[in-house]
């Protein structure tokens, strides 16, 4: 086991010549920078040619190649190809924007390159701080704990990993779900984001026991039809556990009744989770935090930051209210993991205690860094202006004969469609698709779809820093126009 | 729903000042590499002043601060304090080092600033390259699947999620495990790292169902003991599920026999699973690939990018051999993402459908681009540089009296203390606490801890590739020093 070691000189993979190194360290900022200071002069969003795919087929690299010809492939095959969102006129899904500094910021971690699994280093105290923050902005009390994770699926998977360890009245993690009789249930709105159901899914409770809440016409659960629910449960030997609320729907921004949710949780005596995936940042809005009224009562409360903070991929925030429980659904202490008074491990601050991962970047550098140097009040004031910018569409929407809205659009998403007279669901679904793709592909906007009551939805989700009112205008006159043409190409 | 929108000016949250931001960016990318070509000159590890704490102790700030005074803020207060895993003399845990380019990357990946969770731009395919890459490098067939996550932890329970969905025998994802009455079990040996425990643990089966087997002299998995626990299982009316074999350990680095591990799932119908960490990246080395044998004929793989291929956090990858199985364990298509044939949804490279998030950061560029840049000989030549570093670092313990080996060390970890003639265990087991904890202050190195068999170990875990054969006899000589004086102390 011990062999002598052999004869290869010994070698590393930091640069033979730093010099070189830096300079192209310093084209990449300036590119960097082009990259972003002129992103409105570009296409929202282009096609990836077949010679790009091609270049990126090649079999696995024997030899080096220099950082220099990487870099110049990078710029040919990869840069000039990006989905779109830091661009103003992306609308899609829901997606943020990035700033320069927040790049920067990841530039500066990835230097670092610090585990912030725990230990007594900088990091795990800028990520408290973090926290700290979310949990001011989200109105936690001090007692609460809370984790950044990589996107709202997992923080959302965090948090109802915490309710059905601390919550079901059995010990999961010892013994599991299979001998424990009475189904686990959860209560959530059929517009509920897909990732709680895989939530659910992964945590072996079942998509049959999450039970899907109808919602009102303005998309938000339905109040009786879920008390129903949990009585008709009750009544079948089903144990209830947990009541999802959403705070801005995908589809159309919509929020559940949250304080009246978190009542019916405190009176069953179930755990209150709030998925505010985006929504939950109307929470720090001048005038729009009515909406997330209640949210601050919930057990747990799960967001992105990569979203509506306009932070850089990837970040979210994971909350729970009860810091033991959290802890508790989440802590293992193996021997290679102790902790100690002094030295590299020497702090109380173990993020691993509290997530799925051991192995954690310093995303919370980027979300530190970005709340310095804006303030919350100008994070705030962004949010409320994607919220009345969508407001400002919906009434050119609605002032536009040609187009139809298709649900309220109470926050910064909305749903509409080309309409041609004479022409049925159907084939205004065809239609629309086609209209959407055209739109994509003009270079000069780009909304997503969706799929409301059967019909498709041009959807529009603007959690974009860079959008104008005037991007728009630019919107509503390019979608009639195209549209107007594909009729006339119908006809 | 529609007010008109109020008077407040639009705002962004770009720069006002291109130029300042220009400027900061290059004092940046010079102060970065700056921080990485000087490492060796700095201190492996100090602690965080009290007044750098403070410092990350603010309340939530309302009012903006330019970008310039954040970077000092980072400069003062987190810049210096890393965890120490970037320089040549830290061993601690299994923490990889970065290199320059692999910083770049992230930077230049948050300047795209994409969601690769699918969708029609580049990003998808330079993901789709590095899965081909590392199915070529770890030797799995053409036909199978994988993706990119944050960590390790997260792969392993990627990996047993799809175990559990594919192989039990029912619909887990849609009935969940309650109604299922015979218990599903998971083998793996009790030198396999936590986050089984966890995975099983998140999965619903309950650690009581994770059968840990006991291990021989070289801490592999005891295959008779392994073989009577499947037995007693199905006689007990059980349902054995999973083997999990281990491809480096994180005690001692140690391989469990993984040929007959395969043998054995394939006699039994089990799923075998490996949980390769790190030492996956033995399959790359010129020297010592045998040990990773039969790791290519596992149902799944987990590995670090961020550890032995020393890229920056964070990045790990999951190989399932069906592609087929791994989509059906986590597919869901909600109205918000159909795919289509054209525009920006139009590509049939939806990796939300194999994993668990929907929000996906580019990760794979600082991953493609590193392996361009070296080309995957030099990689196996430095993962075989480090074992053999290791090797020498053996010799040299065991060429030094004062020194203890606690096991083998068969691949780049080892676990040894300072002896101190006529002290017990217990007295040892605190003296080579602090004696470690004297190591990372002194700044000179910083190896971390372990139990073995109840004694405590120094313990060196090699994947860096900026160390040198001259920072472990440094390494040994501080050690010894350290301890003399300590043994002094004490007399």
């Amino acid at each position: 086991m011990t062999n002598a070691p052999n004869n290869r000189p010994e070698e590393t993979l930091d640069p033979q010549d730093w010099d070189a190194m830096r300079a192209l360290g310093h084209r990449m900022m300036d590119d960097m920078l082009d990259y972003l200071q002129n992103v409105r002069e570009r296409p929202v969003w282009q096609p990836v040619p077949e010679e790009a795919k091609a270049n990126l087929s090649r079999p696995l690299p024997d030899d080096p190649q220099s950082a220099e010809s990487v870099y110049a492939d990078f710029k040919r095959d990869v840069m000039p190809y990006p989905m779109g969102n830091i661009h103003p006129r992306f609308w899609g899904w829901v997606i943020g924007t990035g700033t320069p500094l927040g790049v920067m910021a990841d530039m500066l971690s990835a230097m670092m390159n610090v585990n912030v699994g725990g230990g007594a280093h900088a990091a795990p105290h800028v990520e408290a701080q973090v926290i700290e923050w979310c949990k001011q902005m989200m109105g936690f009390p001090a007692g609460a704990s809370g984790v950044l994770v990589n996107g709202a699926s997992m923080a959302n998977f965090v948090a109802l990993n915490v309710a059905r360890n601390a919550h079901s009245g059995f010990n999961v993690r010892q013994d599991g779900l299979q001998g424990h009789t009475p189904r686990l249930r959860v209560y959530a709105s059929i517009q509920a984001h897909t990732c709680i159901q895989r939530a659910v899914e992964l945590l072996g409770l079942g998509r049959s026991n999450l039970c899907s809440v109808p919602v009102n016409a303005d998309y938000q659960m339905d109040i009786t039809a879920l008390e129903q629910m949990i009585a008709a449960d009750r009544a079948a030997g089903h144990q209830p556990l947990a009541i999802v609320g959403t705070a801005g729907t995908v589809n159309t921004g919509a929020f559940d009744d949250l304080q009246t949710l978190a009542d019916i949780a405190e009176r069953e005596n179930l755990w209150f989770h709030v998925d505010g995936a985006f929504g939950a940042l109307a929470a720090i809005t001048p005038d729009s935090r009515h909406y997330a009224a209640g949210m601050e009562r919930a057990n747990s409360l799960a967001f992105d930051l990569h979203k509506w903070m306009y932070v850089p991929y990837d970040v979210a925030c994971v909350l729970v209210r009860d810091r033991d429980q959290h802890r508790q659904a989440f802590s293992v202490s193996p021997d290679y993991l102790s902790h100690t008074e002094r030295g590299v491990s020497g702090i109380d601050l173990w993020f691993t205690d509290y997530t799925v991962e051991l192995s954690r970047s310093f995303r919370a550098l980027k979300v530190w860094m970005s709340i310095k140097e804006h303030g919350i009040e100008k994070y705030g004031r962004l949010i409320q202006q994607n919220i009345d910018q969508t407001r400002y569409l919906a009434g050119l929407v609605d002032a536009e004969p040609k187009l139809e809205r298709l649900a309220p659009a109470p926050l910064n998403i909305l749903c509409f469609r080309y309409v041609v007279p004479g022409m049925d669901d159907a084939a205004l679904n065809a239609f629309n698709e086609e209209l959407l793709i055209r739109l994509q592909e003009s270079g000069v906007a780009a909304p997503s779809n969706t799929r409301l009551n059967g019909r498709y939805a041009i959807r529009v989700a603007n959690t974009n820093h860079r959008s104008r009112r005037e991007d728009f205008d630019l919107l509503v006159q390019t979608v009639v126009q195209l549209g107007d043409a594909l009729a006339a190409e119908q006809r």
